[in-house]
């Protein structure tokens, strides 16, 4: 991460980047228990809050994480990191941790929490200026299976991200851009970091919310935007080769906003009519919500 | 954790236990990217130490960390970390983080690592001590599955353990000490932090590592224990019925080292004269080997 001169919140205080550290007896070292949501700062105020907000709540539920700060209290700490930093457009990672406890893996009722925020200048995409991506992505099925919902259910989101990792590791051989993983049945649920969106007869596809899919949030507003739109959506399961001969197809995620395709699995799809449209619509709608 | 006067190792230095840190910026913290070994130390030594490098090394590959350290540096990390902490009889947790990289979620190839070595005062079970455990283990079957081999392999000990945490906060129904968990078509495989043993017909049952089944220090020292003695073995798929209807039962790890189990959904299980000669075993083969 480049961190020049960036300064962290971590439980309470700032702290220059190269100096935020959190225990080694916090339990989101120790064992990943820890909740997390990846944001998008426009303007200098953070993009769809509440959203955000619902989501780490269900996190924090799953979790049994009683951290006890209101979505207020939360997000005067996000605005109060980009103040302290001068940023406008940036990228935020908001933790919230079970804390330290006495004894070992079994989560005491009595939780005090440790809430970390870092940041970093991101522009936004669209308005002329340059997508945070280098260019479409190249998209890879890999072997690594999302863990299914039974284990530890996609839609919270955690410190624990083995499972991408691993996903992602697997790309070293051909260095493609983002790992397509498919659930333990074989239909594709999504990327690492991403959601996945395809383009069928002019339909947007994509992997419905009863897999092991992660509700994202970008995912949610181009899914509106189409709706407004009247373009045909399509949630359900698929598999890789619905993927493989789709017309266009493109990822989704806060960072990269939608993301077109250009490959999966080595075979062309492209962007088209379908992906520059929302694209163009997602960021008037940034546009017309941060000035 | 109690961790009064105690003295942590972190990346290089000794630090005070409530002072000891790792940078935010860690992706053992970001993202649990990090290995483990949970290890126990008899008068000052290490147990089995060999069998920990081994299986370290196994996580570490499976997590594509090469973090550049010899057995022997490690063991002496360790073997400090207890002089320091004028420590015989020990809890140790050693840790490899893959350190802070530029970038997000995708590991470079570049890896400064994190050390981190936390200790604690423990007693050893047997020689007329007490165990470390209050009493025999109340047991019981959750509906969280283990996370299959092909999502991340359980081979692997790393800071993801966020499986086994919903698994125990599914306990605070009943108040049982350990979650007994099945894999994804309904087998036995292992407690949230142990192995599982019983016996039926005079025999030894525990399931095989064919399935998400951490290879455990412990098991594979009670394994070798009943070989020696002659007692039948059997490592292969079971139920939940299996266990419940058997005539003994009890769970391993390096904490516990044997922990007899009382009782397992309600059903009386017990100990019994095949868990009794193999703790009584156990603690004979740890005096044998730490005087």
């Amino acid at each position: 991460m480049s961190d020049d001169g960036l300064r962290y919140y971590v439980d309470g205080e700032f702290a220059p980047a190269d100096e935020a550290s959190i225990p080694v007896t916090d339990r989101g070292f120790l064992y990943g228990d820890a909740a997390f949501e990846t944001l998008r700062a426009y303007g200098g105020s953070v993009f769809h809050w509440r959203a955000h907000a619902e989501r780490l709540a269900e996190t924090c539920d799953v979790l049994g994480l009683d951290h006890g700060q209101s979505d207020g209290e939360l997000r005067a700490i996000i605005d109060e990191t980009l103040a302290e930093n001068d940023l406008e457009d940036a990228y935020v990672r908001l933790s919230i941790t079970r804390g330290t406890q006495a004894g070992r893996l079994t989560p005491a009722d009595v939780v005090e929490p440790r809430v970390v925020v870092i940041v970093e200048p991101l522009e936004r995409g669209g308005r002329g200026s340059e997508s945070v991506w280098d260019g479409p992505a190249t998209v890879q099925t890999v072997k690594t299976r999302r863990i299914p919902d039974r284990s530890v259910p996609a839609r919270a989101k955690t410190h624990n991200y083995l499972n991408g990792i691993l996903a992602r590791l697997e790309l070293r051989v051909t260095g493609a851009d983002e790992a397509l993983m498919l659930d333990a049945e074989g239909y594709v649920t999504e990327g690492a970091t991403s959601n996945l969106f395809f383009v069928h007869d002019d339909a947007l596809c994509t992997p419905s919310l009863d897999g092991p899919v992660l509700p994202g949030i970008t995912r949610r507003v181009v899914l509106d935007l189409a709706r407004d739109e009247g373009i045909p959506i399509r949630e359900r399961r698929f598999t890789p080769d619905d993927v493989r001969e789709a017309d266009e197809a493109f990822l989704t995620n806060s960072t990269w906003e939608p993301r077109p395709v250009e490959t999966v699995d080595g075979i062309g799809v492209g962007g088209g009519p379908v992906t520059t449209l929302l694209s163009r619509l997602y960021d008037e709608y940034v546009e017309s919500r941060h000035y």
